[in-house]
């Protein structure tokens, strides 16, 4: 999931999606196509087919997507909620059930959402909304509660990352501490977009033990399942121990359901109950079948682990050859440093028909690759050896 | 579209939603659900496919739904864009220029959503949080704005239809100028659901003539598609004369996509700004596809009406043998007045393996009746002279 810095979605719509034409996308889904400098939103109307074709041809490790798709388990799921399609209440292959048994939670801890998206902005319009409430969060990190921040005309309280491109945790306690009374949240993205680096269980203790009570905190797990690090945990058993925190999951990464739109929260009921009274969205029913059969199929999910982690290990070990720096990362993506800076890096792998991530600021001489397929991981390598030719320490042709 | 009278979306998540298990829905979802009286409601968790097997058993004539199905050209619409499940931006079937190219708007006039629901949903959350703000409509009428209105604790004046039910247009005048300044918007649904009769042409430019102009108006044209009537017309002509009208429409009546979630508003650019800084919810890529295929296929969209309006005149007519009222309708549903109370018919018809209407008070004698497929509507004419052996003038076995 991925979000230009300063685009406002209260005030663009009028504006630029008005001339989308061919992609009728929400707000925050245009923000997100044109951020990532798609060709396609710049194409006259009414070329469907042809804008199609051009989708196609293009290497996508811009938007940290699942690249292979739901499994079969699940594509059989959504073929056979077709039959609920014309329907309003339906069988709905117990998503809800699925979830709280995965998690040990009840029904009341869990909101379902139109992607973890909705969730992230129900929980600014919960919690941001009251006389100069702030988001306290790390910079840079995913930047929809920012940006919804924005829209509602609230601050975020940024927090640098700390040298190591790890969040400063000491960093948002103390901040935290110093404005208690305007924060209405703590934003925590765990591992982090676009560094791809962990919080520790540890931390997220520290962090916990160390500001007020009753400060909520939302913690974005949506790369969870891609961690391999030992000393990375979940935060759900806060949620279970009473703290006022919000865990959101989705099922647009390792299930491959983006498009499908479906993701959660585990929280307190009582929070629960607040969040969902700002929720204007619903989820089809495809989804509700889809997301329970990919919670079910454990060894899909396993397999586009391994496949994801070893084209991103690979990828790196390459460019490590080659004489750049990489951010150590826990998730489908990864950074590297290209010590100058990104925007002309990212047109030049436009031209070659690879996308790649947008820039990040403060971080701009660091490109977001996401995991592709291996095909997408070879037309990404050649394109990076064409625009370097010389490696980290030659010139480089942009 | 339906939903009970008075189940506060704000509190009842909690707790009636809660033990639902393995119907995950939305509060609005599992409202209208439990509003049907349906038997999966009530069964244990974990009985997935035998509850499938009971609701394949009944006969579904209580959502006003489309019975068929989405048409074939609107499933290979949907087959196709299973490509972009896995995705976040992609070409999405140029559905937001199906909708400009049908009524001659502009993109900055459509606000598409999840179902037409969430955009009366979120008219409500725009317009009647300023303090003291009231929504004035009909009553009886489709129910989930005043339960929105209910749930972030707003007002409504609610004026009774007439003594042959159609909505009353002076009444409704007469309310919006005596609460002017306490009115945040008008709420007409037509045709009117639970009574299926239209507000003329002629009616609605009287309402915008006498009105103060500055008095928003959302028309929910749900059910426009069914309409026969020459002295019934869309009220989109008002937003292109720049009045503060928002015309609501769905995809989930004639083009059978309930399960989908589409539908859009067309309104100024500047109210439709407004309604999607309050909207949280995204929408699939298989039904933006869908929606772009469905207003092409008019044929299919032709094929329905005529069926349905077939099927009601039918089911109407076999009634007023019996000796039974009927309401005139304009919509793929009626209604019988029994000249009894409703609640334990509908409890005859559901142990039958019919699912009518839920009660609309204060109609507690009538019975609100979708149209079925032929087989489903010959269920119900069965099941209708068992629960009235003597018709109209003799006793029911109820």
């Amino acid at each position: 999931m991925d979000l230009p810095p300063r685009v406002s979605r209260r005030t663009f719509l009028g504006g630029a999606a008005a001339t989308a034409g061919m992609l009728s996308l929400s707000p925050v889904e245009f923000a997100r196509w044109t951020a990532a400098g798609s060709p396609l939103a710049a194409l006259p109307q009414g070329r469907r087919r042809q804008s199609e074709d051009e989708w196609d041809s293009y290497a996508k490790l811009h938007f940290n997507e699942n690249p292979y798709g739901p499994p079969d388990s699940v594509m059989q799921a959504m073929q056979h909620a077709f039959k609920f399609a014309n329907r309003y209440g339906y069988p709905d292959g117990d998503i809800l059930q699925a979830i709280t048994d995965l998690h040990g939670v009840r029904p009341e801890n869990v909101v379902l959402g139109a992607g973890s998206g909705e969730l992230l902005d129900v929980v600014g319009l919960a919690y941001l909304t009251d006389n100069d409430k702030r988001v306290v969060g790390s910079d840079p990190s995913y930047g929809s509660v920012y940006q919804q921040a924005t829209s509602i005309k609230a601050d975020a309280i940024k927090v640098p990352l700390l040298d190591d491109y790890r969040q400063d945790i000491p960093g948002l306690i103390a901040a935290t501490k110093k404005h208690y009374r305007n924060t209405g949240f703590i934003y925590l993205c765990n591992p982090n977009n676009p560094t791809g680096r962990i919080v520790t269980k540890r931390e997220i203790q520290r962090l916990l033990d160390e500001i007020p009570e009753d400060v909520p905190v939302l913690i974005d797990e949506a790369y969870h399942h891609f961690v391999e690090d030992g000393d990375y945990g979940t935060s759900i058993p806060h949620v279970l121990d009473g703290r006022p925190v919000i865990v959101t999951r989705t099922f647009s990464k390792i299930a491959a359901l983006a498009g499908m739109r479906l993701g959660y929260a585990i929280t307190t009921p009582e929070i629960a109950r607040r969040l969902q009274a700002h929720q204007t969205g619903t989820i089809n029913a495809l989804v509700k079948w889809a997301g329970a059969a990919a919670l079910k199929d454990t060894a899909a999910q396993a397999h586009v682990k391994q496949v994801t982690l070893d084209l991103r290990k690979k990828a790196m070990a390459d460019l490590h050859s080659l004489g750049f720096a990489t951010i150590p990362s826990e998730t489908n993506f990864f950074m590297v440093h290209l010590k100058r800076p990104v925007q002309p890096v990212i047109e030049e792998f436009q031209k070659r028909k690879v996308l790649v991530g947008r820039p990040f600021p403060p971080m701009t001489e660091h490109l977001r690759v996401s995991v592709g397929t291996a095909d997408e991981m070879a037309r990404f390598a050649k394109a990076f050896r064409e625009i370097f030719p010389g490696g980290a320490t030659g010139g480089s042709n942009d």
